[in-house]
């Protein structure tokens, strides 16, 4: 691993959300020092030349599970590949969650967390915390850990019934709670009732393979929980993330209700991204088994591009990174609903979406900034330590060569699972050299770094992107009474109830 | 009362959903003996002229709580002078709703209701059961009330928590029930979850008045359970009668649905398309409280225009009928949530469907009766018996002056309550006779009936015009599992859950 | 042929647009003088058993283009062997259209075409007039077609440019003038000068072969025209009826536009609902030849299931029959702007209608009898002449066997042309007699038919079906002044212009 | 005037489109040399206390037509006072029309405009160029007005038929040719030929009033145009952007098509945001006439919160800023064809856009930087030196009051236009300071300005914001032709043309 505490990156192109421009770029002890032309460095500083290639912001993944346990096994990528691998990417920062079981503490949940990532973490990162039951111990330990633990995103489940789903009370419950505590609430949303029912019903006809994942829970599932989680949201004034988004119509409803006025964000994800659900309908049951992930991919092979188009609207990306390898996956041989769900994502976020979105002609440099690194940062208050290049910023960034290309294989990837559901795609576009907060992790193809010297990221609520708009409408818009005069008339009595 | 058995209607355009056309109509013995020109009549036969007048099936409203029992009061129009109105309003037909409370036998209720209807409706009439709790009981008596007792719909209330409302496992299995059956399953669409806080939060910030009553259930939370509701449906392939469709969202949500295929319909009533929800901020609270119902109208003044351009999509018009008086409705002078619940319109529908859909250019003759009767009668499996002029049909017509005009008031309209919600409106078109089953029981302004004399007319299930496409989908469109090769590799064994 | 002038249908069911009932037709004289059971027939009615059949209106095609002479050559299909396929089909009347050179009188145009169909027409059919110019002469003559030649509907073209094509004003005045006269206006909806540099394009880069075709004219542009019809003929208060609708686009703007009140049609075509766009690219280029019409069918796979969803709000179906063989399409070998344009289908859309809309379950018996009849007779002024089975109308019908199939294919199908764009498909449902005018010309695979035994069918103007609620918007609707004071201020002295 | 060459704004919060900070801006020579805490500043530095205020980009007026000569008269606020206003509202920087008319050279107009302006503006300011015909002149023209005039954006209007109205040929001809330069083209969207024919009609019902303005042209005849204007610039592969953006419809057709990826952008105006075209309507002549430009303002008073709502979708706002006084709009006393269009607005647009988009919750200060500043910078190719405030930027500024208020008057106005269309507004949020180039130039409601201060500022094409993707797309999207076999088919021989 490099230790020059000094690095300058010369002749690159630096690619903000806003703009691009060629520059240099300074780093001083893990945080940029300096952006702009003939700078003054240090005496013994590295000198990094980026000519010909871009210099981005490292991507932040707001979306992994490493080394969940879950369904009966333990995803194989932990804190340690999995963020090893995200540097091989391009990705600088990851944001996992903590997931309590119901009536559980969420404090010893997210102790138990920090526990098992911080020895193994290679890049930072930060943890949301999954909220799967609801009384005034858990509204009070959700303020706990807002205010000393550093979280201020809260998911929600409306899928994984009688495991994580809550119903719609306790999710305005949680909801009021979040905005009045300025964190966002975060939704996985799926109708649970109506997945538990068409489980039943493809398992009743015979229908066990991962074809039958699909069909039990379509994409109207997703909507239809979507367009209800940012309902219920709305009357509690308060923003809404929702994650993964899988399905055109999902993300049709995001995106009308931000037209809408709605403080709402959608996540798709690489996988959604970059593949889709035909997978599932693969005649190699090996094949069709490493695609299951919920909510799953969709069959209607235009779903990619369509997220695409939208992505910018929807403002961010994840991965849902949850990794279980084939022979874990197998739990489900028989069995659809015994599957581990998950997939990869984390190493391969950046490129697909670089592929599928820059290469593609539909978002530009600076959008793909905007939605793999940028927003994200906003979104969850990391910004600008996060995010951007630019004075004062943590130096996590990325210089990634436009015009190499690779073919993304199990083979090469850095993960520890054994397939990769985008084997075989040609990716222009590529991470050449990757700096965690001033550090060279990645170059060459070589990763240079240790377990644990990644930092956790603490979040200050209240982010002002999220919640300028929510407090301005709480003081203007507040309801109202119309001023009348008392009604003097007559009024009947209460009849006895009519049996 | 006319004793005539035979009638002949002369010189008048018989109006039908597919066609006009200058024809003359016999009568006998309550049904419509022919249609055509030069008929043969018997001597003694009652000859009604109808030149430059209009003839048409009788109105059917599909959606009436005459005399209900409700939030600690009785609705004021009885199934005596309730249809009564109807006749004088040119409707032949009403659909009456069973509403058996939680843990109750609804074939008790049913046989309640037939006994507290029969001995004073005066038009034919039929029962919809709601359906308030489940369990196996419920189940097979939904069984019974379909095969013996003529009922084909089922209505499941997504409000009124805590008292009527099911949760979606539950919609899903009275849904898949109904589909089982042959029935249609009806849903009174606003999510109860959200009613309930946002009720709790207008009367914590002092909001206490009728226009509390839609600030806490504003229309996108009537939106939102449309959509699910339609969601669910369609996971159990049954059809789908949303009733009351109140704002301009929800009817988009339906119209879209059917776009998508769905068999699925909406219900606009007379109140939310001849008025709408500014009245709640009126500032005579006993002029607002006449308005509250559930749902709410809306206080976008586009709403009656934009339900009326989808009416013809959304199939069929109902009233929701349930009058309070003014003195009955102070029950919640100080608490919106204690205003008993209801409006007219019973009487004036047709009068205000004519003037805002016909008169305005909005649709043609014949799709009115298409929206006010003959879709209705297909719905329910009452076609051709109900909602045609043809040999055969039971001779309920209307014949109706397209050029005369009143203004509607509750000083000369024929229902109990002491206001009416259209109070002012002047209305072109106008029925002059009512005939029910071959007896004219309105003419120049007078009413001849006597209580009783309607029928209770049972419903056959399996309505061709609901369920043709359902059944077809269900045998072609069955899923099936992809053909595989059995998965033969190494399978992990079950990790012991980390605690 | 048959020669009995009276039958009797025996027990079938008779499905017209609202109901279908078990009943029996009898037949005198080419008009259907009874429907019911236990009919009195005459001695030696021909009694033809309908058991497990179904009884449907004739099939009436929008949309013909018989032995019509275009880019160099002669459509194969005449009217002789043209309707003796649309027999074969289950189809019993044609609408073709009478298309003059710019210039040339359309009473002189309409003249030829009658003398050219009128002695080889088997089926009854109807002409529309295409008004490819445009000044007062031309004016004169559509109300003298209307008056004196029953001649109803008027097709205007937005593409063919510097041929056919109609700018915008040009088009308001012709919608203006067919409002005058109560006509319906039509129109071939894409955008003319886009086609032409699109064309221009598609050859300099090399693009010679039939997905040229497709490329220089995508959905957009096809959509653009569509919109920007409705546009002017709502601003003239003219109905309007937009040919062949191919994509999603388009047929999505013609339904939103009746969800906004416009009067306007949209006619998908057999081709549009049966196949698809992704042909153009086949391999072999005398396949993807077949298939190339204006506008052209859309490579996204999922339009006809998309125009088959939305049917019944588009309303009717025609087939753009438009016959070139192979030898014929090669003309354009080298060049895909000189390929003939046109496909086959005038008898095989009722069964892909059938096949595609009834047996997946998206529409039932009644609503195909709407969309292959019923709506295009009420549309043009036929209704209940043609398309409805009752007593009176001319009995033109069909028997079918849903439970039969067939797959179409050229070597089987009654078309002069040599290839069949349905090639292989499999369908369910077919025609087994149909009856022209209470002849029986096709039976057992056999047709019994002499040239010119079809009638040309006058239409009336201002069909009820299509004017009511423009003639209403027409005397409510008209825009009114401000009533004010007038302005008595100051008024500035014109400028003279600055150069 | 403040002569100061260096000024230091202390304590604000320096708000730009990404992100709000506390800290100091140091301003020398005209730009921003610093943006900091505790910076080095020069002795004799003046200091401005920002503290509790707010640190803005100054805003960019993309659309005015300052002392244009238009239907016989000039408009009354000239580049010095119309400049002046302008900075009094917080707008540093214009974009006004050069129009040529038909038949006239673009240089000539060109050269002609900047001496018109040059000696009197005194804010920054740029010009787009109107193609109001074509020939291969104006395309050489056009070429050269980008290479060496800095223009970079040409408009063409789709209105005013026979005076500056392109066809759509004439439309492919000049986005092509945008395309190939590296411009971005605009369009004024209506269809003239629907206007011209609406006037016709208005005029033969006598109505002669402003609402006759209106009711020729309703917004879907801006749609209209608005999809058309799209299509076209689609297939020409060119950037478009949408100049006042008036109508629901005509921002939904805008936003939709940014969400199906075009390259398109919308520019509602002040006018359309601040207020509705209800003002039509009303029964003083003198105040309705002074809303009336074109395209009009809308009736549907739902207009400006629904534009607002998609504002930071459509990207950018102007004014079209053309101000008549009465007794100049009062050519148009009888007929209001004869009304000189426009309104004002370059005075207040940013308050307007404060009041209704930042206090009313809808957006936040950043965006509110992005749409009337940033969006606007980078579209027309002058970010980073406008739109942000960073180091190495032009220093134009505005230090905002979020609490201050004013009512909006034309007694208080600085145009000198003797009407206000948002006289009365109340308005939250107001500019306390003005800094252009490093210069105050408004300070305390007291202006420091002087004729012909303002620079020409050039534009170079190619805007990496727009044409990153078009070019992207250019290279991977091209069209290619499928590999075949030639056809060896027979071929027939052409017909001799049937007469």
């Amino acid at each position: 691993m490099t230790t020059q505490s000094q690095i300058l990156i010369k002749g690159g192109k630096v690619v903000n959300e806003d703009f691009s421009e060629m520059t240099d770029v300074y780093i001083e002890d893990g945080v940029i020092s300096a952006v702009g032309s003939d700078l003054q460095v240090a005496a013994g500083t590295r000198v990094i030349d980026a000519t010909d290639r871009l210099v981005l912001p490292g991507g932040i993944d707001t979306h992994t599970h490493m080394e969940l346990s879950f369904m009966g096994t333990t995803a194989v990528d932990d804190f340690h590949t999995g963020t090893k691998a995200a540097f091989a990417g391009g990705t600088t920062m990851i944001l996992d969650f903590v997931i309590p079981q119901k009536g559980c503490s969420l404090l010893e949940a997210y102790e138990q967390w920090r526990t098992t990532a911080d020895p193994k973490v290679c890049c930072d990162y930060s943890l949301h915390m999954a909220v799967t039951w609801w009384d005034d111990t858990v509204k009070k330990e959700m303020e706990t850990l807002v205010r000393d633990k550093g979280v201020n995103s809260f998911k929600m489940f409306m899928a994984y019934k009688d495991v994580f789903m809550l119903r719609d009370n306790e999710l305005y419950a949680v909801f009021a709670q979040c905005k009045e505590i300025g964190a966002i609430a975060q939704v996985h949303a799926e109708n649970g009732d109506l997945i538990a029912e068409g489980a039943k019903r493809m398992l009743s006809l015979g229908i066990t393979g991962p074809e039958g994942h699909e069909m039990c829970r379509p994409e109207e599932v997703e909507a239809e929980a979507t367009q209800r989680a940012i309902t219920i949201a709305h009357a509690a004034n308060c923003p809404l993330y929702v994650v993964h988004v899988m399905s055109k119509s999902a993300a049709k409803v995001v995106a009308n209700a931000r037209r809408n006025g709605r403080v709402v964000f959608g996540e798709p994800i690489a996988a959604g991204l970059g593949t889709d659900g035909t997978n599932y309908w693969h005649k190699d049951w090996a094949h069709a088994v490493g695609f299951v992930m919920g909510p799953p991919l969709r069959p209607d092979s235009s779903t990619p591009r369509y997220l695409m188009d939208l992505l910018d609207d929807l403002s961010v990306t994840g991965t849902d990174n949850c990794t279980f390898s084939v022979c874990q996956k197998a739990l489900g041989k028989d069995d659809f609903t015994k599957i581990p769900n998950g997939v990869n994502g984390v190493e391969d976020r950046m490129s697909v979406i670089w592929e599928k979105g820059v290469h593609s002609g539909k978002m530009d440099e600076n959008r793909f900034v905007a939605v793999t690194s940028t927003n994200a940062a906003k979104i969850f208050n990391l910004y600008p330590q996060k995010g951007r290049i630019a004075k004062g910023s943590d130096a996590d960034l990325v210089i990634w060569d436009p015009e190499a290309t690779r073919v993304i294989s199990a083979k090469t990837h850095h993960q520890a699972v054994d397939y990769n559901i985008f084997e075989g795609m040609l990716c222009h576009g590529l991470p050449v050299v990757t700096i965690s907060r001033g550090k060279v992790v990645y170059e060459n193809g070589q990763l240079f770094t240790k377990p644990g010297m990644g930092r956790y990221i603490p979040r200050k609520p209240f982010s002002e992107f999220v919640y300028n708009r929510i407090n301005q409408r709480e003081k203007v818009g507040k309801p109202c009474a119309v001023c009348r005069e008392p009604y003097t008339g007559e009024i009947i009595s209460i009849a006895p109830k009519r049996s």
